[in-house]
């Protein structure tokens, strides 16, 4: 367990020569989440903060919203033929009176029972399924403050530097003070490890604080922005049609493309201190 | 249907000065694939070449590897509270004789009964699954022909420019034609949406291709290779330790980091032609 990275040799080619070296990758390992027993949902992730990724799952599925609606969260024994423990098979048991995930999860969030497949009914799936509002949270936050958020996160970033392979979730005040950090071969298991670790610290919802990461913003990283209560979500690269739509239905502020001192905001843009519009 | 792109407003900050301006989003949909009638996964994806995306994730799912094994691919009607259809749901009627996907498919890749979830198993369900072997795949392939690909990969896509939201899967020949470009949100739909094209074209196993694709090298890409037969998977940044595994075992070549005249070759060397060793 908590293997970040691996060691490897590769040929590296440069310039029509080969030479052989050691390398370093990020680890991946598939990672199966049952809630009381019963398989859910299988992820390949990097391992390390397994028990904050299955609990920011189920906050982004909107199956737990508070720390009490977990009563435990543990490794499931004797995996592997030999008997030995992979720590691959993570087993949450809920808190009292807290209803068990449907077993078509993966599906809730894309259909309602009233209305085709589409963009709109993905929206509004978040809308009913969301413990609380982003749209009403008071944070500003100046335009400063946002740039030098990746320069923060590259900084902080342990392991990326070294394997080129991981995305990164960070969580900042409003301030620009770095809360959480996580890293993973998928971004949005490091969403979901910076949401569980807050779940289990009983600080959900996330008011007036920034999500930055690394790569794009999908309709599912905004989700999970909106699930753990976070108002302003940032990405390095271009967000999709469906997440500005999300955002917009939200009142999430969503900037896009955040590189050097320069910024696209998609929606929310009330919540930037002001700035002189040319 | 076929929106591959977006316009927005968004309001464009730079050097603190904020212009209102419009944008162009990448364009991102659900989609459920049905077999039979039967709703087996739902993906988030850019609308277009929704039959190849089916058909391709049919193929990395061991459960059609030739064209006849699809009998018919349709948009399902009337999906919308207002009778209007989404283009969003995609039902595949297999051919006589071949056996519906598991409804557990998903965890299909990752755990066998024997054994427990474990990266082992995910590369012992592959090999399992596979209709054929990589591995005496004669291709090889000269150096410069690789470090020909990105740029090649890049001027064809026709989208990423205008959105930089788009990730790409391009199929090469042997000597760097290219034979097929897909451009999706995910990755894994690009690389999918590449492999149905070919089976719907009765072109699998693509013996002597390289396939090409704009991020990382993740388990599920190697897989998708290994699934469609391409005997060389070249990526623009890093692969996880789990890629690098399967490829090895699968005897599939597998390149990272494929810049400018450098790249790092992680598995099955012997396919690239000799190149001086320091």
């Amino acid at each position: 367990m908590g293997r970040v990275t691996v060691r490897r040799r590769v040929l590296r080619v440069r310039e029509g020569t080969a030479s052989p070296r050691p390398d370093t990758l990020a680890a991946e390992e598939p990672m199966e989440i049952r809630v009381g027993g019963r398989p859910l949902t299988v992820t390949m992730r990097t391992p390390g903060d397994d028990f904050d990724l299955a609990a920011g799952f189920l906050v982004s599925e909107g199956v737990v919203h508070a720390a009490d609606a977990v009563a435990a969260i543990r490794y499931c024994a004797g995996a592997t033929a030999d008997g030995g423990n992979t720590y691959n098979v993570v087993d949450v048991v809920l808190g009292r009176g807290v209803a068990p995930p449907d077993a078509s999860l993966e599906r809730n969030f894309y259909t309602t029972s009233s209305c085709g497949l589409c963009g709109k009914a993905s929206l509004d799936a978040v809308r009913t399924q969301a413990a609380w509002s982003v749209a009403e949270d008071p944070l500003r936050v100046g335009p400063e403050t946002l740039t030098a958020l990746p320069d923060r996160l590259r900084a902080a970033q342990r392991v990326f530097d070294s394997t080129g392979g991981l995305h990164a979730a960070g969580l900042f005040s409003a301030d620009g003070e770095l809360l959480c950090l996580r890293e993973d071969v998928g971004r949005h298991n490091a969403v979901d490890k910076v949401v569980g670790h807050a779940l289990r610290s009983g600080l959900l919802p996330l008011r007036e604080t920034v999500l930055m990461v690394s790569g794009r913003a999908s309709f599912e990283l905004v989700q999970k922005a909106v699930m753990a209560g976070i108002p302003v979500l940032a990405a390095v690269s271009a967000p999709s049609s469906l997440a500005v739509d999300l955002a917009a239905e939200s009142g999430l502020t969503l900037i896009g493309f955040l590189r050097g001192a320069s910024m696209n905001v998609y929606t929310g843009a009330g919540r930037l201190l002001p700035l002189p519009v040319s």
